[in-house]
């Protein structure tokens, strides 16, 4: 009984941690790179130092949610608490 | 029993993944390309560059959610819990 | 007993994915589609430009929910669990 | 008592499904459908061209809801794990 | 009460399904039809397109609603769980 | 104590139905009827063609509340669950 | 405690159907009604044609909430459960 | 025990129906004189006009929560269903 | 025991009707009163005119309010179910 | 354990009822000062005339949340159910 | 175990009732203080008239907050009802 | 185990009302701090001004928050519940 | 178990109380942040104060997060209840 | 069993304490270098003194957000409550 509190534990906090992390990291991606596009669309020749840019946005915005990614992977293919 | 805890809880920590990825990752993609489609419908000759950077920003807003989605595919596919 | 829980769990599990994935998808789908109609109203001359898009656009956006429909189907119709 | 479990979780998840892609749907097609009669009563000449994209876009959103409410119909009348 | 739990759960579950349906549905339809008396309060001449395109439009917003109640009644008036 | 679960778990069901149809309606109605008087304010020549339009909104608007009124209304008063 | 149990479900479904129809009409009327006395102040010539319109508005938003008073007047002073 | 139950879901009731009826009330009835002083505050000849509407829209806006209030006294001060 | 169950549903349910109905009628005087100073301090010599009106308003504002007031207040202080 | 019963819903409810004034009673007022010191800053010789209807104001608006204080302050303090 | 529910019971409701309370006192003080800033920074001159009123403003929005304060201090450190 | 009670409660109770002080602190100094930078970015030479304003501001901002912290710090380092 | 129970509330507490407090800083210091950045993007030469001011604000906000942080620590790193 | 209980309660502390703060340092970085791009996106030329804040602003905003990554991590690996 205990082994199945451990992993039913496991996997719900798994999903909690990555699919708040997914989202978060989703809307937040999707306002700065839609910020992106509206400034190459305008202008174009500005194009690589915006990309350079997002691309900085994009890995800072990503450092916490890959923490919590890391984690929910772990909870499931290589739980410590599992022996 | 045991077996049924453990199978019950992946089942809903997948869904409760993929779902919240699903939502986010829609939200955000919606968002990039509703923009990029707008910045089309403005300036026709700069279709090439716009499309090359929605691809790109739909691959980083996806990064997380596609992670969200392989830990519930293997869940419900592949549990690792379930011998 | 063990079996009703397995059941049980897997459809509420199912409706919650494919409940938020096509919540999520109709929400975005509606954001990109409405952009291409005012773009195709005021410039009916970029039509095909824009529709191309919108199709590329509208796949893009499925990409996660359509995972979670096909997760929802086979918990309902090729339940893993279930023998 | 299981068969009671199972058609109770079956009737609350095909509620669940079919109640979140009905909400989603009617939302996404009322953005869509309502940019689609603003621009004909500001351009009628137009009327065919946004005509058949609104018909292409009330697709495109709907094509996750209707595997929601073909999943609730299925649990309610068709249900794969009542014999 | 293997038949009452039966019972309550397909009320309940006709419940949820016909009022989010139904909440959703106004909603949409609401500001579908809002934007219809707007355009017609401006251009009076074009209120034979505009109100035959309300139409379609309503048609296409309720036809997953339309599902949950035709889910809702069955479970109500003619549930295939109870003998 | 079937007899009690039944109807418990009718009535709170019909309320949850006329509850979220009434809001929903309300609310629905409520940006119909305010466009048209803002309409009728605006050009009192074309009272009758906007109050005429008011109408069939307001009543595409409620066909699926009315739906759910009607599963109350049957569920209170006559509930074929309850000899 | 059958009893008891009715008459506990039926006062709280009352309340709960009469709470968010009383919510939702307030809501719905106030903003039918804030229209109605903006284009009075603005227009005080066309009183009268605004004041019938707000009275059919006021009508036919509260005819859904009307039926919920009435299930749930009809729960609370004529129960049809309690003999 | 019996006794005990009823009385505490009644009162649970009258506080759901009153709460939401009260928060409701005065949010509509908020938005409408808010509106009737601006348009005194601009126009003070219309004061006459503008205060009798408010004094209807009021009336209208409160028609259900009145009942609301009835419902809610009923079951306080005079509960049909203690003896 | 039964004492204890009707006196705590009793302090629970007032807490409920005065805390919905006072955050209810703060929120709904406040919008008032705002656009009250707003006129006043616009219009100095409208003053008593637009003073009269925001009494009145909130006299009307707070009706609903100060039944939940009175019905919080007997539960409190005057409780009807307890001898 | 009556006592102790009687005692928790007390303060529970007491915490609910000056939790939720206290949360409208602040933004209420809120707005209001905020309205009165932007009619200060724009015209100071108004000064005397906006402050005494700020206190007026405030004093409508805490009128009920007052209650809720008494309310709370006496299950506190002087708990008419404890002996 | 009487001892330990109400001791259990009053630390919680200490922590809603500040809680709320400090939520909303610094989401209202912050509207208002942002408010006075702005007025400061437009008119220098006009900097002792603003801070006065903002010094009452802030009084005045905290008066219900510092009650509830009040009642979880004394339920903390002076709880009436442990001896 | 009543040790156990008032010591889980305890720690949920400090982390509920620091939470919510330090959520709204941080939401309320934001929207304060804000509008400091950017009158000082608009106006340098009224920094000082600005500046000492915006202190006070915190500090009364922070007056509820700050009891909130200390009967967390209390419950969590110095209960006088547990000896 | 009583050892479990103090130690289970512990952690949840500590991720309840981070978690609010991560959350509040988070957008409390973004919308500082990005208020800054603008300034100095279009004020290059007021660079200086703007930053300075920007250190002051990010530590006034996160003064109360941060005792929420010291109590999460303590929680779990240092726990006074735990022996 | 006890052993359990802490480990159960340890995952799901670490998953809701790490997808908080995911979510909300997404979003404060989003808003941030949403910011950034668009001033560089405006004035090429003050890109290193705009990149330069935008790295300072994100990590102030993750000061408090690692702080519930470390104690996620140390729930997860390093639990110094399971020997």
């Amino acid at each position: 009984m205990e082994h199945a509190i451990i992993v039913a534990a496991s996997v719900v906090a798994a999903a909690l941690a990555i699919g708040l992390a997914a989202f978060g990291a989703a809307v937040g991606d999707g306002s700065v790179t839609a910020k992106a596009i509206e400034g190459i669309a305008r202008q174009p020749e500005a194009k690589n130092t915006i990309l350079v840019n997002m691309f900085i946005s994009v890995g800072l915005i990503e450092s916490i949610p890959i923490i919590a990614a890391v984690i929910a992977l772990a909870l499931v293919f290589a739980n410590p608490f599992v022996h």
